[in-house]
Order: structure tokens, then sequence, then C-alpha cells
């Protein structure tokens, strides 16, 4: 496998003099890819039906010439002006019932078939004129689906198409009304063109609407999506790559990547670390500078799996961003650290946003590699260097597969924001907090999609909070010869979002029926024998076989190879619990020091400090926010 | 008295072939009610003008074979989506004026007069099959009256009723002009046609202007009630009832109530805790699974009066419920605690919040009697403990009198929510911390009217914050022998809101003016000499019968028999003010200890242990969650 | 010289018996002046082109022939019910799209024409049958331009009135697409007339077009103030004011006050501290009933720029408000303290707000020097004790000229209130807390236009944050003997709201670059060599002239005379940045105790002390709440 570094760069924001230095000088730097082109469709088109690429044609000849492979993109995230002209309901609509209009980017409907249309169009301009373009050497389709909350819209359009979907999928109003329950509080149907969104409702709407509706919503971007792909593929064998959002889980990124060749993820550790993750603020103060340490990894191993072990970071954070509550500059060493987590977790490209700092518009505050000025931003030496150890370090066979597997599924993120029953619950975290106990535990772990028909080899397999078990699934889980964790909330309910009986989780061969659910505040925890707690969440388990019991003498942990899991487990429970399943299940463990971690490749052990200072671990000392490659 | 358990069922959420098995466990379990109907107009008129009720009979029928006594609900508040197309304009409006549209229940205005008819024509089928009916011993008018801010609506519906209401009120716009003071900052009116409703202006709206609002919205209530109980009143003998929600005081419950014969309440008071009380981290978390101790005692004397003495608690929570921001099971013993509370409260029946939990649509997670696979939830073996001990203790004349009563004023929480002055002052809070003081010292309380003409032979009773006093009680307050504390804010407005002159209380034989008012953030209060303090609130009062100071010589509380408190007191400020007019009153007071309460009927004495541990008390040991009975 | 007190009155609020009693005890209490009519139109004009102006008529004279001198109001803040009918579209629209109506105040969007013409018309009724009236000796325009939000409408008009604006300012889209950046995100306009309001976008909408539109929303405030002053000086020779509002940035007060000969605000110091001040909770208590020791003495200075020198405080605080989220009352002295410490800072006039306070309506719960029973309130004592000793001190040349000035520039709040970077980011705040450094530090300040030419002999400036420099400014820095510090994020942007090259601040004579930002959570300070801290803001400079490092080594103070300041300094760092920057530049300072202020006059020094309890300072004590006045 070859890794390399890559740049974004926008050409139309800079005058067509100084492309040539700009091209020389990434060249200079070890770069070798350099994506282009996906927000200038009002320069491709400045009126509808006329086109002007000639520049486009210029500068892929420039950046070509210096050597530089492209990543052309379709310019779709952000429409011009005059196609809001062209068609009026194009915009998708907030759940208040506000347009969201022209003025910034991702301004349409992904239900909008009129502009799937021009969409269409203008792929298929860019496809047949750089499809056999020895210099484009890649693709990307439209830009970070679903970022700014644009997946779910409450537009007209989507009303119409939703109730399309519906009626394919019952074939009856009186089927629909059957699966939703919708004899509570009288809420039938008579007929398909009676269904609203679930929006502006009196009090919460039936999570069955809800749900399909997120399904519908989900299928829009991937339907979105493949009308790009299936034209770009008539004109060019190279791959097709997305670049998803961090965090973003919308859309079932695996249905969409499924049309794709190479995922790709955008990845912002500082910003996101403010934002999204729920931490202490101690946590968070710690790692200001570095980002959280295992969050990137996270999503690496995630990526990997919707792009089929193909992937790449798309966008790297080289200094402060503009958009996160606080905007505070990653420490010296953290871009080339995050570059080298992402090729031992298997990443082919890691590609720096941007290259040059705009000066202008919505990102001015937004560091690149350069300056506005053109002098190099701090960031452009981390680069540089990266590309100079990746040319020394050689070809490498791609990361190693993990010893533990997670089933990550999209549409349980859906369930549980439609039903969290608790204020906090969120499907991503339980996952996430999971996924942190098994890396502290300096366990590599593989993601699954849930349709997936087998757990292969893992000695280890978590299957956390999963809304409805696939037959496949189900099948793969119980016939399993490794250990299996499963739970909270995992089975609880079937397709339609109904609650099973039996009652879940309803496993062939585990003993366990949940009795009762609870969700707890922040100040109420359930004790663990032997130390930590259950938080937010908890389960009164039916079970012979108990693992693990709670302080008061609940079942915490039921089952044997198979096991299930009470309640959601805070960092010290991770610990121990997750420690026993590695135990059962063979994994040899080493609890990491906090802001160390470590992913094995194929060739190599690499290990990074996300601390600001030196770690000394088994004799081996590392620098704050250094990264250290053992052979192995 | 006669005292029993009931249930709620909805024979249209499961299969025909069970309804004959259930309606035996019900009987078995020693249910003797069970409410049914109320959400099932879709069922009873598929299409306008459809009816079926055949279904209805026969569970009416196969309820009743098992002796069960039936009461039959009105399904009003759940309209099929028919009667959206029929009615476009039905829907409430919010107050950013959005249409709170169908797809969960209450999607109706008060003020439509359409959907009024509609409602008539549904209730009068029902009255007409079911009001002779042998097994329908009462009957439910819709449910849930303004659950889910349903009072107000900002629509164009309730607009042309309102001016209709204010022309009748006010017969010319130059009278509203001058009861409102629209003379400030040039509001005045010319013609009832120009006045809109009191949302979305540029900063507060008249509070007169408001407070008029309020009252119209909540005359809509009453009126619609009416519509049902005046078509069933001519079918049936049966009593009239609706199942209103705990801390509901968006209307006038007490003109509601003069048009039925039964008050009843839905009781939840894990989920009642945790959203609405105002009260310490700790209290909540020590309550977590047990509830308030006085709230649900508060709710019972309180609908005691509005079903002027007779009166149910509807629904009973039996386990988590799906609601609240979080949902934590109740302790072993609470389910039957709460029970024996009511009935010591003087409830007829209690009935328990449903038989068997949904596994389908928005209530899923809310537990039943049964769990959605039939075997029992812990609830239903306390549900039959308690049917056994009421057969065991007989026959009961009811509650004792209580000896002190509070005045309540629904009005009162209008107005204080139109014009706080400080952002957290609220009349239901008010009112319930004195509640609350009473309570601890083992007083007994009864609750009054507002338009009680006379207040008894109470020799303590408490009129706080009532935002203008009617002629009748004000003659009642003066007139009174025992003990009477008023204020804070009590009688400080005009029934038009405005400041009275002579300034407030101006009350006879009271020498006490409020010269000025405070509002105080939390961290800023008021420290009262011999303890304690008043948060929140503070008048300056001029008075020459200072009967306590602040610690700086402020008059707190002033005048003789006839007293005004000056503030909102703390617990602490509860206990020793309460304490001392208890003491001049005559009563004997017990301070209880924290969680443990007692109520008396005419025949016992009955404690109830709010705390999770068991509690000893001049002698006696009351178990955690447990309850006492003793003979009086 | 001249010192005066005055009252805000509303006959119209009052029966007409009782006009000359309060006239005649407002003389008694020594106020000299009295503000009339602001908020009458609808008795003024009843209905469209009936005029009813006999009882403001006979309200002057007998105000007038008690001696009382008046300040005349145009009525426009308050259009009658029937304008609305007139021009349905007058309302201003808010962010959301909800049109502001009828029912409060200020119910109008500046930008509309036809309501214009409508002031204009009453303005000139006023004029004419006022302007030469011997009583009336001052006018104001409208009332509190901007409160309540009121600025800023995004409405249909605006959008017309926008649009006509930028094609003045650009005369072609394509030169606009460049101002603005347009090419990012293809935001491109072929067309002044596809560009809209930036509202309602998906992400944040162009800083460029959020900066143009508070441009635009600024200059339609003084177009409307222009067209009533420009009517007034045709009938009047009297004194031309408006009364700003505290804390109010949304529109350029220098602009507007370029149109008047006198500044006033409103001055409601317990109301602001606890609404608008970012302090700590310790801080906010310990002043709950005094107000912010340095917040009155800021607007003081800023209003005295705007009014050239000429200023009043035209709504005095005299008890408790109605309006902040609690409403203590100001401690007995603080009525005086605050308009002495107005006099100190150079007002000619202190108006209480207002004379009784008004029963009925909105602010029935804003104290006034009456209670609404017509008793004296507190403030009635100290207002009259102020008029007494203004009597006694006699004539004063007015305040001293400052040690030390600030720039002050309304388009930099508006500049990063669009783009903050850091959440809490405020241009007012930062300003604010520079000023509070000085004046701890008894340094008396001046507050300069951002159009000015010269910093005069001040030997100390500050430009703390101003987003761009003009020329004029520019120079007047560079060319300045005294010492100037500027920084952080001075000169950071052109005009179009873009990064220039050469990086910022781009001064001559100043070796810096600010080579990268940051913006920082509450919790990451930068710890700054010799005590205090950076907070919230924080920029990387290039430098060779360091004068002050971080505990890191970064450079936090850079230059000589003319210096940059690296980020937003605490308390304790502005103490010794600003003591270090007075000591060079030859100003003597006196660290002050907490809550003791000192304000120096042509003739006296006089000191305010904030605290509840008396302060000792060099062997002088001043009681809490107390004013001393020294002779100088």
């Amino acid at each position: 496998m070859t890794r390399s570094i890559g740049v974004c760069y926008y050409p139309e924001h800079w005058p067509e003099e100084i492309w040539a230095e700009d091209a020389a000088r990434m060249a200079e730097a070890g770069i070798k890819w350099v994506r282009i082109a996906e927000f200038a469709w009002s320069r491709m088109e400045p009126e509808e039906g006329t086109y002007d690429l000639d520049w486009l044609d210029r500068a892929v000849d420039t950046l070509g010439a210096a050597g530089l492979k492209i990543v052309m993109c379709t310019p779709t995230a952000t429409p011009p002006r005059w196609m809001g002209t062209k068609h009026p309901d194009m915009y998708a609509v907030d759940a208040q019932g506000r347009p969201r209009g022209f003025g910034s980017r991702r301004h349409y409907d992904f239900a909008h078939h009129g502009y799937r249309e021009d969409c269409a169009r203008i792929t298929a301009k860019l496809a047949e004129r750089y499809g056999k373009n020895p210099h484009v050497a890649a693709w990307q389709t439209d830009n970070e689906y679903a970022c700014h909350d644009t997946t779910v819209s409450y537009s007209p359009v989507a009303l119409v198409q939703f109730r399309d979907w519906l009626a394919r999928k019952y074939q009856s109003p009186q089927a629909l009304n059957r699966a939703w329950g919708n004899v509570f509080w009288s809420m039938e149907y008579a007929s398909f063109d009676e269904i609203a969104l679930p929006n502006l409702t009196v009090t919460e709407p039936n999570p069955a609407h809800v749900m399909d509706f997120r399904r519908f919503a989900s299928d829009q971007v991937a339907e979105f999506n493949k009308v790009q792909t299936d034209i770009l593929r008539r004109h060019t064998d190279a791959p097709l790559i997305h670049n998803y959002m961090g965090f973003e889980i919308s859309f079932d990124h695996f249905k969409v990547g499924a049309d794709l060749d190479v995922a790709s993820w955008d990845s912002y550790p500082i910003g996101f670390l403010s934002q999204k993750v729920q931490a202490s603020d101690a946590h968070k103060i710690h790692h200001l500078r570095t980002g959280d340490p295992d969050l990137q990894g996270f999503h690496h191993d995630l990526y990997r799996a919707v792009g089929r072990g193909r992937w790449w970071v798309m966008e790297q954070q080289p200094g402060p961003v503009n958009w996160a509550p606080w905007n505070p500059a990653p420490l010296a060493g953290m871009p080339r650290l995050w570059a080298w987590e992402a090729f031992a977790h298997g990443a082919e490209v890691v590609s720096y946003f941007r290259w040059r700092q705009a000066p202008f518009a919505q990102e001015q505050m937004h560091a690149g590699l350069l300056r506005p000025d053109s002098a190099p931003a701090p960031a452009l030496a981390e680069a540089t260097q990266v590309a100079a150890e990746i040319a020394q370090l050689g070809e490498d066979a791609g990361c190693a597969k993990g010893q533990a597997a997670i089933v990550f599924d999209y549409a349980s993120a859906w369930a549980w924001e439609t039903q969290p029953q608790g204020r906090d619950f969120s499907y991503y975290q339980i996952v996430f907090d999971l996924y942190r106990g098994l890396r502290r535990l300096g366990i590599d772990v593989d993601i699954l999609p849930p349709d997936t028909g087998a757990l292969g080899d893992y000695k280890l397999a978590l299957v956390p909070a999963m809304f409805t078990l696939p037959d496949s699934l189900k099948a793969a889980i119980t016939a399993h010869e490794g250990i299996v964790l499963v739970g909270p909330r995992t089975n609880s309910k079937t397709p339609d979002f109904a609650i099973p009986t039996p009652l879940p989780p309803d496993l062939a061969g585990l003993d366990c029926t949940v009795a009762r659910v609870e969700s707890l505040p922040p100040s109420a925890t359930v004790s663990l024998h032997g130390g930590g707690h259950f938080k937010r969440w908890f389960e009164e388990l039916e079970s012979a076989d108990v693992l693990l019991k709670t302080e008061d003498g609940m079942p915490a942990v039921v089952g044997g190879n198979l096991r299930y899991l009470a309640g959601w487990p805070d960092d010290a429970a991770c610990h121990h619990i997750l420690s026993d399943a590695a135990k059962a299940a063979g994994i040899v463990t080493e609890t990491l020091p906090d802001g160390l971690r470590r992913r094995d490749t194929q060739g190599h052990r690499i290990w990074f400090n996300y601390n600001p200072a030196p770690v000394t671990h088994r004799g081996l000392t590392i620098d704050g926010c250094g990264v250290h490659i053992e052979k192995l």
C-alpha cells in the first residue's frame, strides 16, 4: 500500500498567475494529491447552460504538470444562485417549517428530482471532459453530505417523496397503520396522501413514523449520490470517493459507500472535541490543543469499514478552524501525529485542508498550510516532514486486522434519537465509550456493518445498543465461537419500532430477558460489584447466568460466551467488564497510560502520545504530541 | 365511602380473543373499575358518519360479564385524521404562529365551534348507546385537558372568538382601553376588530391584554367540556368525570369541575418530581424512585376541592414512564403507597394506568400492570395487595376535615406567569412551598376555591400570592375568627391588572401597606430574625404591628390574627412562621421526619414513608416505602 | 455650565385635575426640566388626520406656569393602531421571519418610507405648534432607538431598501461579488435583485454580507432620525436630543448624533448589571443594589463623545424596574450618587424616570419618584437633595479633560458579532474591561470616535479590537507622540471584511505581525509573566520588540510608544499592562479600592463609593453609597 499526502486547493480563489508557483511549492513539500473544484459551480456554469471550463482545464494542466494527481469534485454542494430561480422549491425546510435559503452552502433538498437532474447534467459535463484526463486520478462526489444538519428536510418536496416511499414500502395504508400501531391515539390513515411529515405535532409523533422518515431521508442521500456515481462510472475508471464528515450519523454511510470505491472523512480533532464529544471539562481542557485520543481512531476504523478497506482523510485540520465554539491552535506536532495515526489505521492518503487560508468569506478564520499572505503556516513543515517519513518508511501492507470487532449501525442512532427515553442517551456515545474502553486496553478494533453475516474470527465482538438485529447478524451472534457482548438495548425493537414478544434480547443460547428498563439522570448511577458504575441506562434482567452483579445484587452482565450487558458502563466499568471479556476471549491486554495509544499495521506498531507532555510506558518515552514507530 | 382499585384498558389495542382473559385477570386482582375508549374515535367512526360501535359493545359486554364497572370515555382528545380534512383550521397554533398538526394527540383548538359540533355528535352517539348500559357506571369527558400546553392557542379561530369575548365583557373599545390602560404606549383601539392576540409583539404586551386572553382561553375549556356534559346528562345518571393532569394550571379547574360530579387526576409522582418541581438536586435524587413526599398530597387535596369532595386518581403510575427527561422505576412498595395515600386523602377510586404495556407507538416505554408479553409487571402484585387491604379495612367515612385551609386560585397562576417580575416567581410553587411547610408540621390541609365566601371554622387559613381578592373572599378574610396569613403579592392588583390605590393589601383590620417590592436572584436572600430566609421576593412593608423582622430590621410578618407575609419563605422560614401561626391558631403541631407524612381519615391515621430506608418516629418504625395504618 | 435635575412626565396618564399639583411638587423638589409626550401619538392624532393637541397645550401651559422647562418629544416610537392598517407592511420582521406586531412599542421598520412620511407629518405638526413656545426648551426625537432589538429587521421592505443601498455602494453585482469574495461557495450574484437578507441560511452567511446589512440597518436609523431633525430645525432653535439606551451598539451613535445637539442616555444601573455585564457572580451580588462601579461612567464618557461634549441622562433609575431578570431596589443613596456621578462626567441634566409610577400597563412595576398612590417614593428625597446640592455648589466649567483616550467604534461591535470566532468575544466587553482597568488606576478617560483624525495631547490612547482602521486614524496612531496601545484584533480586516495582506496590524513604526489567532474557552487561559492572564483571545505575534511575555515565552505586548496587545487581559493583566503603559506615558496612577471611583471636573474631584459599606482611602472615609466632593 502506498501512503501519500494531499491538499485541498481552490484555483478559482487565486489569481491564475500564482497557480504554477503554488503547484511547485506543493510538490516541493512532498504533496502527491490535490483536490479541486468542489465549490466552483458558479464559475463552471455562470448562467444556466453557459459553461466555462477553460480555466479548470488550465488549472488541471498546471497542477498535473507539477506532478500532482488530481481529485476532481462535482460541485453540487453549492448550486449557483440561478438554480434557486429555476427551482424555487429546491431548498430544504427545517423542523420549524422555514426554508433554508441561498447564501451559504448545502442549500438543496436531497429529495428534489429537478435539482438531481441538474446535478446529473454538471456531473456528466465534468465526467466527459475529465474522465480520461491522465492527471485526474480520483473523483469526489459533492461535499460532506449531511453537514449543517441537511439530511432531514421537512419540505413539500420531501413530503411528496416520503408518501411515495411509504406507498412502495407498505402497499396499503392499512398495512402501514398496523405496522406503526396507529390504532394508538386514533392516528389511522385512510390514504397515503393523508400522512404528514413528523414535525410540528402537538406532542411527540409516533416513533415508527419518525423512524420511517429517517430511513427515507437516508435513502435520499444514497439516491442522490448514485445519480452521480452512475454517470461517473461511464466515463472514468478512477476511484470514486465521498468526503464524509466526522460525527455524522444522519444517513447510512454503508449504503452510500456501496456505490463508491473509497471512503474518506474530514478530520477536525480540535473542533470535534469541543463541540461533539460528551466528556469531562478536565478531559476537554487537557486535550484542548491535541483533540481526543480515541476520536480520530474511531472514525478511521469506522470509515475503513464504510470503504470496505479503502479509505482516506480528505480534509485534515492543519491549524485553528473557524466553526467550533472556541478555536484554539493545535500544539506543534499534532498535524503530523494525526497524519501518522490515520496511516496506522490504514489510510491511503491524508489530505490537508487547505493549501492557503482564504482571506475572504465564511472560512477566512480557517487556517491552511499557508497563511493568507502566502507565508508558511506551522503545519506546512509538519506535512513536509510526514511526506519525507512516508518515503523513508516505504510500502506497508496496511493496517493489521483488529483483535476485536464492534458492529456499528446508523439506523440505531436514528432509533435512539427518536426514542432516547433518557435525555442524554446517544447511540454514538455509548459505542464510542466502549471503543475507548477497548483502545485503553491496547486492543485494535475493526468496525463491522449491521448486515454482516458473520463475525469472522474475532475473538471478541461487541454489539451494543443495536435497535433491531437482522436475521443474518442474529445468526452470526448465536453461532459465533468467540466472546460476543451485546446490550444494553440491543434487539429491543422490531423493525417496525415496537417491543417484540418474547422480550429482548431474545437470543438463542442466552438466558436473558429484559424485564424493565430505567433511564437515569447524571447524578444517579448504579454501582457495580468490583468497581465502576452504570450511568444513564440500566436494565433489570432475568437470567440464571450472572457473570457480574451490581452492588445491590442485580444482574449487571449475564450469559457465557454470548453475554449481555445491563447498562451503560462508565470508564471504570468499561475497564473491568472489557478486561474480563478480553481475558475470556484469550486476548492479551495492556492498559495504556492516559492519552497514549497505539495501532498495529502489518509491519509496524505505531504509538501516539496525545498528551502535551512526554509519557514513559514500559521503558519507552514518547515526546508530548509525539509519534513512535516500531518495526514488528 | 367505598374505596376501589381500577385500571385503564384499551380493547382496541389487543386481539379480541384475549379480552375475556384480561377481564378475568383484572377481576382476580381485585380490580373493580375499568376505563375504556378515550382514544378510539378512529375505530368508532372510521370515516365521517360511518360508525362502528359493535366492537365496543362486545368489549363492554366482556368486561361487564367479569363483574367490572366501566368508565366510558368520549374520544375527543384524538380526532381522527378525516376531521382535519373537514376542518382544516381546527388545529391550535403555538405562540410562534405555527399550527400544531395531526400525528399525536390533543390536536384541536378549544375555540373551534365546528369541532365542538363534531364532539357533540360523537358524545351523543355514545351517550345514546351506553347511557343506560348497566355496566357503564361512570363517564369521562375527553382526556387531560390542557396537557401538552394546549389550553392557549394563537389561531385565527381563537382570535375571532377572543374579540367576541372582549366585546361581550367590555361592550365598547373605549371601556377596554380604560380598563387595560391603553393610553400607555398609544395602544388604544378604535374597534374590537383591531385587537390581536398577545403574541409576537416587539416587547412584552400589556399584561391586562394577556390576562384577558388567559381568562378567555380558560373559558374555552369550560365551554368545550360543557358541550359534552350537557349531552351526557340527558342520557345517563352515572357520575361525570374528567381526568385532570398534575401541575396543570392553565385553566380554571373549579369552573370545569362545576359541570362534573367527580374530579380525577393523573398521578405520575416520579415524572412530576424530575420535570416540574423546583427542589434541590439532593432532594430530587433522594426521592428519585419515590416521588416528592408532598406533591401527591397537594394534588389530592386540590382535586378534592375541585370535585367538591368527590375525587379519584384516574391514572396511577405503576412503573417507569416514557415522557420525563429521565425515567427511573419506582421502588418496590411505592405503587401501593401512592394508592393508600390517595385513599387517605379521600379518593374513591385509584385506577392504574394501564393494564398492559403497549408495545407500539408513542407510549411503548410506559409500564403497565402487565408487561408487553402479558407477564405481570411488579405493580400488579401491589395493586392486588391494595385491593385486598381495602377489603380488609372496610368502609370509612372519608378523609378528615383539615386543620388548615389554603385558598388556591388558578387566575393568580396566570397573573404571575404574565408578570413574574422575577424570573423564577411561580404561583404554583409558592403555594406548594407553604403547603409543604404545613404538612411537615403534621397539619392536614384543605384547599378552598377563590370564590369561597367563608373560611369556615379553619383555625388557620393561608391566602398566598393571590392576584386579586374577590369581595366575598375579602369579606371572609376580614371577618374570620381564626388566624389568616396572606401575602406576599396578595390583592396586589385590581381585576383589570392594575395596582390599586390604596396600595395593597388594603385589608380592613390589617395595618399594612406594601410600599415597594423586590425580586431577588437565587444567591441574594433576606435573612430573618430567628432563622430562615426570604428568597426570590421581598416586600417593604409599612406597619405598626410587626410580628417578625428581618435581620436588617425590616418587617417580615405583620398584623395580628390577620397577618401579612412580606416574602417567599424558604423551608426554615416556613417552619417557624407557620409554627407561630399554628400556635396562635391553637393547632397542635408535630414536626415530622424528612419524607415521613401522615393523613387522617375519619377513622384512621395513615402514615407514609417516602424514604427508601425505614424511619422511626416516636417509637413507631415504618419500612422504607411503607404504609402504616392506625385506628383513631 | 449649569447642572439641573429633570423628570419624565406623562400628563395623558393622569386626570387633568392633578397636573397643577404635580407641577408644583416638581418645582418644590428643585426639578427644572420635564420631558413629555413621547408615547402620546394616539392622543395627539386619535385617527389619521384628526388632531387633538389642546390637552397638550394645557399640559405645556400648566408645567410652564410652574417654572418648568419642557423637553417636547416626537411620539414616533409608538405609532397608533390605525397606522398599521394604513401600512400593513410597516412592522419589522425578526430573524426567524416573523412580523413583530402591534401591542407594545417600537413596532415599526426604520426602512419603511411610508411610515417615515407619517413621522414627518406629526413632527411638523408638533414643531409648528411648539417650536417657538417659551416653555419648550428642548426636543427629543422618538425614544430609545434600537431598544428591544429593533435596529435590524428582516422585512420585505428592508430587503428592497438593502438592495438599493448595495446598488448605490457597489454599482455592479460583479463589484459586490469581488468585494464580498462570493467566488467562495459559488455565492456569486448576477443582479442586485438576487440578493437576500442574511438570515435563514443553511449555515452562516458571508460575513461581508452580514456586515453590509448591519451598516445598512444603522444607516436607516440615522436617516429616520434626520427626517425629524430636518423638520425641527426649521421651527425651533432649542437643542435637539435623542435618548439612547445603555449597552446599545446596533447603530452608529456618532452618525445619529451628528444631526443632534445633545446626546442623552437612559441609565438603569441595576438592571444593566444583572442583564448585560459579563462579571463574576460575586461581583454581581456585591453590587446587586448599587450597580457596577464603572458601567455608568463608561456610558457617560461615551455619550459625552457622541454629543460632542454636550450630554444628559434623560432617564435615571429611581427604584426597582420591571424588565431585568430580577429587580431589586437600589440602596439608599444610590439615586443621589448616580446623579452626582453623571454631573462629574459632565452631564448638564439628570432626569429621573418617571414622576409617578404608572399603576397600569407594561411598566406598572417600574418605580417613579412618587408611588402609584402619589406618596413620595424614596428617590424623591434624594432627587431633592441633589437639586439643593447643585445649587449650593454653583456653576462649574464641566468635566476635566481625560488623561487617557479610548477609541470606540460601533462598526467593530457589528463585525465581531458577525465573526466572534470565540463564543464569548464581545467588542463592547473588551473595551469596557480596558476602561475599567484605567478607572481602577484613577485615570480619567475620554472616548473618541473612529473617524478621529488626531489623538490630540492624550498621553495614552487605546484602540482595542477595532475592525478596520480608517486612514485618518491610522495616520493619527502612527503620528502620535504619546503611548498608543492597539490590539488585539485591531485592523485585522479590510473594510470589505477580508484579512489584509500584509497581515495585521500593519502599522508603520510597529514591528508586529499577527501570525495566528486563537479563541479560548473560559477554563483555558494564557498566563502572563508578572501576573494575570489573557482570556478568550490570544494572538501569536512576530516581533523583535517584546515588552511583555507570556509564561511560555510568547510575546504578550510588543512595540515601543506604539504598542500592540496580543490578547484579552483579565483584571490582573489589565492592571499591570495599563500601569506600565501609564508609567511610560507619564501619567501618575493611584490604585483605587474596590468599588471606589473618582472623577475630576474642572473645579472639583468627586468620589463615589459603590460599596454598601464605608471605604477608607488615604485617610478619607466615604460612606457606603456615598459621594464626596473635594475642591481642586
